[in-house]
């Protein structure tokens, strides 16, 4: 492929941004932080939408679609998520153009169409939501109410980063409405299991649940719950969250039920998202220096069947061949691509489709064919094998689920080798700058010591894992006791 | 169901809305104009964009996305297409809000985050796409592009109706790029054939297939192709549009390519789309006074069971012999639901999805059991009659293709008894005020005749039909010579 390769011990950050271009998944366009998602990135994406979405609907959730738009007079009800987001809104003030009398050809708003109330494109959409639910909540028997919505939202960014941080992102928002405090955190927590079950099986990517403290809350949630998954460069990306939001947005709108002993209360509510920022997740915990790699459940293509050869016989043996052989696959779900194509050579078409993250390359000669065989390149350890024809079907079925564990366990053992039980400041240094991974330590509670240990360091705490031991030990800063450790890294 | 009841006889108009609502499908939401599409109307819309995708899938294209924001600038460049959608256009000025200094508590736009160029929110994605394809294309090699997106869009509207007419709604947009003149104009057929294939075999809504006329095509377009169904009231809802681009965006934008001859020039563009106005047409052709009517490919719901009883132990039984049957057609890949609610009573059941439009009701009593029999109703036509329960899957599965045929039928001949040739300016008139049908009548080609006809009558011409016949006749209005005969009608 005719691009520059940059390794990743180079310089991990441009590896990414060269990586994410020359394999064809998104670019920056004209509009300032907002990207294009170029077909084949967007396969990859629908992929992850199409598991989530029968994750959800399995869990008891419908989809449905509420307005881009959010009336500021609803933006504003629910004061804390209005503040968190009120820096980084796009704002419509008017619904018309007209020719702009001093530049012939040219466009100005017209001055006659200001709205008298600006709208804002949704950040997220627990406003224009709940502001609905008011209307369809009277009784206990109206809830509970799940749904799930996958829509763009936009939340201005001046530094952008493809997938990672874009003025406009891709995601699905579940918005739930409970009867009781209980059965909302039992919500919350089953999605945040959804969301790792998703990572790990899916993704392949071992992630740490737990909970985030106050400082990195979602502004109007009583608690959120993340996925925390770590990059190749130690680094932490925050992969999903799931938000127990109490009563606050129920008051904000004023939504009551009467429930079956017939008392008015206010009506308990989640949210919870991810989105496209997986997909920079996917790419950096997996790909090298070759480009892409990707774990077969999310692949597009799973295997990918180049033939060689010289003469047109060779090449109409080998297609009959090819034809029988991905029939087989495509018999057990399996997805595949023939790269036929005679403006390429063979070894062209090798690093491209190594740059994509393809699992499984078959490539088959003149002398496969006649011995029966076929030549099989596995992306992710590299590595070749001459392979019989016979029961081929079973063999790469079983190897794209192999694939599939190996990567996870890549990327476990990884993350094992970088996360550090650290118990005092030179030690959490030590990681946090040199080793670069993820510091277990203690942490004395305060907002005061997070904020001046993110000062010093640039980590901040990425939760406080879910089922933590509780055991006594003294703040790495302060010296202060401490009940539990906390993650702490470097973030994306 | 607690809700008034309204007949298509009395007022078409509202019984469209009360069926809306009432069935669940949409609402209106806080934003003027937006609507909030409810889980069970997403429900349909979802199996629309799952045969959609298919379709455009198995004729080769990919999905994208792109920016939901077109920077002013670009957006003026294909002067036309400026000129038609700026009217409609929501217009970001702002990207971040600040506490108003005068009112504690409320927000408003930062003056100091005025954008130095304002963003319209697209309407359709023409600009920011051909601006991005002058990227993608160098050679002939770069094509063709073949690429839909699923997205919102805007078009800023005064007086909306769920699903007709709404400021923001959902579509897929398609968006071609072709080395020649001919295979952008295969493509711009190929995909009105896919239109109307999914119109008749999946909506089962017959479709006139034709050309708009210079006044009705799309700004930017060279020609633009429609699909056209007929309501209940006679009246015509374009269904879908496709567009021949010729070279206009391409030169707007700059985008050539060098062919494999070596010369350069000017890329050829298609466009295509259908969106949620489709939710629109399937409601009305089908749906009766007792709710809505749906096509068995397109319901969320094939089958519903209800079970009757008095005692525990006959509950159980049937819920029983209801598992064994509906697990029986669910392998047969129908999807069903048990309404095993005991909140309601089985005639309040029979009203509601009979009103959601669930195309067979199986409902079964102790007699029932003991008989091994099953009560099916057919929603279409309002018919019941017992069956045995001796191969009831095929059975049901029998029944729905045939429903599905039968819906067919029922609307073409709706529309065979409502669509007139008329031959002269009375018998015209006849069609539009009394028949309340469409009108094939001969029309002298110009646009000032055009423009009368629907000055006088609100009719307007809703497409060329495709291999119409060409025969001698003299317009309806000026009496001047035809070449041909053009469908009248009033629309949505």
């Amino acid at each position: 492929m005719a691009f520059e390769k940059i390794k990743r011990s180079e310089n991990y950050s441009e590896w990414y941004n060269n990586l994410v271009n020359n394999a064809d998944l998104a670019e920056h366009s004209a509009v300032k932080g907002c990207m294009v998602i170029k077909p084949y990135g967007y396969a990859i994406w629908e992929k992850m939408q199409q598991q989530l979405d029968k994750m959800f609907k399995d869990t008891g959730h419908s989809n449905a679609y509420f307005p881009l738009f959010v009336p500021k007079s609803l933006f504003e009800k629910e004061e804390k998520n209005a503040e968190g987001f009120a820096k980084e809104c796009a704002i419509v003030t008017h619904y018309r153009l007209k020719a702009d009398p001093n530049n012939p050809g040219k466009l100005i708003p017209d001055p006659d169409s200001k709205l008298t109330e600006e709208l804002i494109v949704r950040p997220t959409s627990e406003a224009i939501i709940w502001n609905t639910y008011k209307n369809w909540i009277q009784s206990y028997r109206d809830l509970p109410i799940l749904i799930n919505q996958w829509a763009n939202v936009v939340r201005w960014e001046m530094r952008t980063r493809l997938f990672l941080r874009t003025a406009e992102f891709l995601w699905q928002e579940g918005h739930t409405a409970h009867a009781t405090k209980q059965e909302a955190m039992d919500e919350t927590v089953q999605m945040l299991n959804v969301y790792s079950e998703f990572a790990e099986s899916f993704m392949a990517i071992p992630v740490i649940k737990g909970i985030k403290t106050e400082n990195e809350r979602f502004a109007g949630a009583d608690e959120t719950f993340c996925i925390e998954g770590m990059m190749q460069d130690g680094k932490a990306l925050q992969m999903g969250t799931s938000h127990f939001l109490g009563q606050n947005f129920a008051k904000a709108f004023e939504v009551k039920f009467q429930s079956k002993e017939g008392k008015l209360d206010y009506v308990w509510a989640t949210s919870w998202g991810v989105s496209t920022r997986l997909m920079g997740a996917l790419i950096m915990v997996h790909s090298d220096d070759e480009g892409l790699v990707l774990p077969p459940k999310l692949a597009p293509i799973q295997v990918v069947a180049v033939p060689i050869y010289k003469t047109e016989e060779e090449h109409q043996a080998i297609l009959a061949k090819f034809d029988e052989i991905l029939g087989q696959l495509k018999k057990l779900g399996i997805s595949i691509k023939l790269d036929d194509r005679d403006t390429y050579k063979p070894g062209f078409k090798f690093a491209e489709w190594e740059l994509k993250g393809v699992p499984v390359r078959l490539a088959m000669g003149p002398r496969d064919l006649a011995n029966g065989t076929v030549e099989l390149a596995r992306r992710d350890i590299k590595t070749k094998e001459v392979v019989s024809l016979d029961g081929i079907d079973v063999f790469v079925a079983n190897l794209l689920e192999e694939i599939q564990n190996s990567l996870f366990q890549r990327a476990l053992s990884f993350r094992k080798e970088k996360y550090f039980e650290v118990n005092n400041w030179n030690e959490f240094l030590d990681v946090i700058n040199n080793k670069q991974g993820f510091a277990f330590a203690h942490w004395d509670g305060t907002n005061e010591t997070e904020s001046k240990i993110k000062e010093l360091t640039k980590a901040t705490i990425r939760c406080i894992p879910m089922d933590n031991l509780q055991e006594d030990g003294v703040c790495i800063l302060t010296g202060n006791p401490s009940k539990q450790r906390v993650v702490f890294a470097k973030s994306y």
